[in-house]
């Protein structure tokens, strides 16, 4: 009796577990509906730090929370370790790499990864930050950089090694701009002894007229500022022609500049994920120009209204006319948005479109330094970081982590030391001299 | 003038930033010396907690100082981040993947890696712990293991993944073992649907007659029963005649079974870094049957006394016949020892030989359990447990990690939850069920 009331309970199956697809689960604890809850990787990512996990101030494990852990307590809730790699909507199941799974209501989270804007082969030399692998990549990229320069004895190739290039300057490439810029000024102050850290070159290339564009002016202004203080050179209105090995070629009006360097971090150019071509394919949703999955008003896709997509997947526009940010905040709230409207559904109740409260925008740039555009209050500088702070120790999924966090976040704000500095991952030698 | 009196320094080079390097290089910030440390890794890692990075209780950065910090403000030496190929003792050089280095005295503090007694393909299936990568590999090893059996229907299958077997019952293997249970029993009880994580089996494989068979008897008995409690099954007497893709084959007396399992930790067999054969080779140095070069009862090879041998790579047997065991300790105080003997040679003053002062052995087993030998006292259990985490605490050499290591055994300790239990890596999927 009992386990045939659980079979027919109402299949609930999310795809990621990202802000959007954890959201979802946690806010489905009660609900009379079983959820299984389908990642490729075995934790939850706090994706806006990533960039410390790249700069050697946090480690992987202080921004990743195991999925199983955190929904341990919901009964109701599966936790599956798998890749979905087709979606079959008229079957209503997931096809997985090793096996599938049927669904009654289907919320697709998979997000977003970056692009290059069809110049694949930049990939290699300019490798971008979305996942845990990304960031022990590149901080061994950023550290292994200064050992080259230690070991070079050619000045030009010795500046090659000196000399790190940022593309983009949107939230992600000004954090690791401004963290950069504390590398070589703070950090490593006395850790070598032929070359002078303080001497790198930090270039943060931006194809648009100013700095964390989203941004109110006023904030990109601040932003510049600081970022100049900790040594970054900012090159607005500046589009990369092209990435090769050892140089970036950049275009600014009429002048092309080709830049000797060895570091490129790619911070530029989004592009939705793949699940989104196989809903256009299966279930006939629009995709946008970066392949988002156009959506109606409640969050599902036309004609298929036991599909929801949210987060970097969706473009939902109906509101401003323009889709929503990348950010957690859209995604953290149409997850809770698509959990209720499922219970509603189940109880039979009128659903109200999704509406989404901008809580606003916050970057961090350096120590003691951010932006905040709150909507009703824009703050720059020491109240803006704080604020930053606040918020960022607040989302951390797990209260342990929220600790290690504040306390080396103390660590680095009084010693600015970064104790996570290793270079790990297949052996570095012989360097690239 | 300066810079011809810093040209006339004497040169120390030291291969290898363990315990032994790493203390050597300390010892030497005030002598009239100039040092240069090579390693290959950019961090010294603290190796007896290398086991609680493996099963998912502390980051890799938490127990890896990087080398230029901690000797930042050692205005007489050097780091080098480069790989050591071969020693010209002729012509007093190192030789480098890339590049050279002239020395007026050496330190070779190399250590030791696992060996598998011929059967080196058997490293494919259990592999052992020695630096960061494999302690990362063997996590993913082990949290893969669960996911797989979650997933899996077949029983004997399912039966095959849930079975972990750690090969060596020293320290290494028993601390493995003990963590092993932990995590079975406390960590993952409520976080899987499918399968139960303490029905796991866990086996500690080893050839002699008791575990920790370094230890005196009574400890060992200790040590088996705290093991017990912690769902270990031990099988003593027991060698490894064969491992292949999911079976090992072991003998007890006339008896041979074959276990179907998944997971094969090792923690047996220890074999010198090449290095030492390099010595042999290049300078007539003699090498005993594990390939650690036999020292002078100053820590010098014969014919040599401007090479010194220390660590793990060397083998001592002047004080009690038998050559140091291969641990911290040991390293620490032969460090000491050569830069001092380097400072008194400078200044033409008697000479003596090496003297070792065991302070003790200490090992642990799972939570506030160990076992301490200090030679006038026997301790086990949490008494044991207090003495090992005051010391293990005490040597990690960065005070930040201190702290980050105390608080996260402090959260294991009250919630017996293990934090950094990610799957990094190479993407698992789809999983080899």
């Amino acid at each position: 009796m009992g386990s045939s009331k659980v079979a027919d309970k109402h299949r609930v199956v999310i795809i990621g577990g990202g802000f959007g697809g954890l959201s979802a689960a946690k806010r489905l604890k009660h609900a009379p509906v079983q959820v299984t809850l389908i990642d490729r990787c075995n934790y939850h990512l706090f994706q806006p730090l990533l960039y410390q996990v790249a700069t050697g101030a946090l480690s992987p494990a202080n921004i990743a929370a195991p999925l199983r852990n955190v929904l341990k307590n919901h009964r109701n809730t599966k936790v599956l370790l798998a890749e979905a790699t087709r979606i079959d909507a008229a079957g209503r199941r997931v096809i997985l790499s090793d096996g599938e799974i049927p669904y009654d209501t289907l919320i697709v989270a998979t997000g977003a990864s970056h692009q290059y804007f069809g110049h694949d082969a930049w990939e290699k030399f300019a490798p971008g930050l979305k996942t845990v692998e990304d960031a022990t990549d590149m901080r061994r990229r950023i550290l292994l950089a200064f050992e080259a320069a230690e070991r070079e004895r050619d000045p030009a190739k010795c500046a090659a090694w000196m000399t790190f290039i940022v593309v983009g300057a949107g939230p992600t490439g000004v954090e690791l701009a401004g963290a950069l810029g504390e590398i070589a000024h703070d950090t490593l102050k006395h850790d070598f002894r032929n070359i002078n850290p303080s001497q790198a070159s930090i270039l943060l290339v931006e194809a648009a007229d100013r700095v964390l564009p989203p941004y109110p002016p006023p904030l990109s202004a601040a932003a510049r500022k600081m970022l100049a203080r900790l040594g970054v050179t900012i090159r607005t209105g500046a589009t990369v022609m092209n990435i090769e090995d050892g140089a970036v070629t950049i275009r600014e009006g009429e002048r092309t500049e080709t830049i000797p360097t060895r570091t490129i971090l790619w911070a530029a150019g989004v592009l939705a994920s793949p699940l989104g071509r196989m809903l256009a394919q299966e279930a006939g949703a629009t995709l946008d120009r970066v392949g988002r999955v156009v959506v109606e008003p409640d969050l599902t896709i036309p004609g298929h209204p036991e599909i929801f997509v949210i987060g970097d997947l969706s473009n939902f526009s109906h509101q401003t006319g323009k889709p929503l940010p990348g950010v957690a905040q859209p995604a953290i709230q149409a997850g809770r948005y698509v959990a209720k409207t499922i219970e509603r559904r189940l109880r039979v109740e009128k659903i109200e479109p999704f509406h989404y409260v901008d809580k606003g925008n916050l970057a961090t740039i350096g120590r003691a330094a951010a932006v905040a555009d709150l909507g009703w209050l824009r703050l720059s500088g020491l109240a803006a970081w704080m604020i930053w702070l606040f918020v960022h120790l607040l989302y951390i999924v797990q209260f342990q982590n929220r600790l290690l966090v504040l306390m080396q976040w103390a660590w680095l704000y009084f010693t600015r030391d970064r104790s996570a500095r290793l270079i790990t991952g297949k052996n570095p030698l012989p360097l690239d001299l």
